[in-house]
């Protein structure tokens, strides 16, 4: 089948076999496959994988006990089920976790994947097949709204205007909260008209009034940014992981008396009801449909809107 | 009066005018003052500060209207009662505070001190003068309880075995969680003997199975060996302040979706009433009583159990 692999370098084969599924497992034949900053993180050495990249798709199922013909995204993390986290329900912090496209199991961008049936989530039918591929990034943005109470009252900023900040500002933009995305991209913002305010960094000032900030911006500099944007008290919720470390300043932190939250994937299932119940547009945020031999052209630019492949296009 | 007054050295000091209160502030006659790790970061250079050490006392009024004649503790931050962060109740974080004994406000190693009468708190009969100087540090601590939901069921590691660690341990051991205090005095952790369990850094281990951590080595380690004992999706909570910064693995931080809270000062009222109520007792944490004029030899030796300075002994 065709895919995109990771050894080291990216490359495009069309000579790669279908994968058999486990005990367990399903068959997915992939419509679409989305490309994250984490697959870019993963090229420039993160995590050390070698496999097919990819871990944001639809699909429809082939194979796999009662699941065959239906449409699906998945909960990418594959916990081994036996340790202690997976018994307390912290599946996706298991130790020896495999990861969708990240970690020890082959990604989505290649004709088929397989994944266990307990993984598999139903597309409602009224959810577009590219509206879906959002499912995984948007379920990491309700993430936010799982570990922290969001207050409609709330001044909350997003550092960011990228595909996470922008969907991490449709979340957020749901509670009423008074929200604004600060960015650098004129274009991205205009895309946020109607659903917040929107700032350069250079207007949002030092010290500024936001009660929760979010830091999606993927660099090492966001924290620091965020830090002189929040309320004393206030919270930063982190979503960016990159090589490097970012230094905090403890001290900092005690006077100001400040909360960071390390924030990585969400509930997929209620990603989908926001979908389907149409609160959530992410079309727009589309920036191109893509064969999987385009693959090294797509993972060129980075920064833009967000590239889909079409793996069903030979 | 006698003093310690610190200009880049410590002095001992017999010829300081007695403090004369401002509109709204009372005059104290202090009985005892506690010296706390902050004074000795202090001496270090930490804010800069000029003037009368010392934020930690029990005092009698001698001046103050409605007030003479009662026994007193405070709230040590004085907001400037004007900006937005005082009219929200954010006093303890205005931009412009004063901090008795530590910013821009002589403190209470002396024999008279004075402060806002809006500041004070009155000791209840029940509460030892000795006990009374702990209400201070004691409310740093239940700050923690103010700021995070600490459930019965969690498991707790306090990082430290010093003054504030065993504060700390007193009070969140109230919420009938399951505590360990890690530290490396076997005499300082057989003050918890009954409180709480014990454990060297060594023997509580990596990745450890703790919900939330609490760090109190007043050091900038204590953040990494916090990172190590807590559980994913676990909280950190930081009390320490010290000049340096720590380095804080921010991807680690988002992958295991770790939370951190910067804590202070805390609610003085509400440690008054657990020690009149007896349900911490700080009396065992006195490592000795001293007068002003041997000031310089109790702050020489760092680590010590909590030192008092009898402030009306010549």
């Amino acid at each position: 089948m065709r895919c995109l692999y990771f050894d080291g370098q990216l490359k495009y084969r069309d000579d790669y076999p279908v994968p058999a599924p486990a005990p367990g497992e399903a068959l997915v034949k992939v419509l679409y496959a989305g490309v994250c900053n984490t697959d870019r993180e993963i090229l420039a050495g993160y995590k050390g994988f070698t496999g097919i990249l990819g871990h944001e798709f639809v699909g429809v199922v082939e194979e796999g006990a009662g699941w065959e013909g239906r449409r699906v995204v998945a909960d990418i993390n594959l916990g081994c089920g036996r340790c202690p986290r997976c018994r307390e329900g912290l599946a996706n912090h298991c130790r020896s976790r495999r990861v969708l496209g990240i970690t020890g199991k082959d990604g989505a961008f290649a004709e088929y994947l397989t994944l266990p049936c307990a993984n598999l989530r139903e597309v409602p039918p009224g959810v577009s097949d590219l509206a879906a591929v959002f499912a995984e990034p948007l379920a990491a943005a309700l993430e936010i709204c799982d570990q922290c109470h969001i207050r409609p009252s709330e001044r909350i900023a997003v550092l960011g205007d990228g595909k996470l900040g922008q969907l991490v500002a449709r979340v957020l933009s749901l509670t009423g909260c008074d929200l604004t995305v600060v960015g650098k991209h004129p274009a991205k913002l205009a895309l946020l008209d109607g659903l917040a305010a929107t700032a350069t960094a250079d207007a949002a000032g030092k010290e500024g009034p936001f009660d929760l900030v979010v830091e999606c911006t993927g660099s090492p500099a966001g924290l620091a940014a965020g830090q002189d944007l929040v309320k004393p008290r206030g919270r930063i919720v982190l979503k960016s992981t990159f090589a490097s470390d970012a230094v905090l300043s403890s001290t900092l932190w005690v006077v100001r008396e400040l909360t960071l939250v390390g924030s990585r994937c969400g509930p997929t299932s209620a990603a989908l009801r926001l979908l389907a119940r149409r609160l959530v547009d992410v079309e727009p945020l589309v920036g191109g449909v893509f064969r999987l031999a385009d693959g090294a052209a797509v993972f060129a630019p980075p920064g833009g809107l967000k590239a889909i492949f079409d793996c069903r296009i030979p």
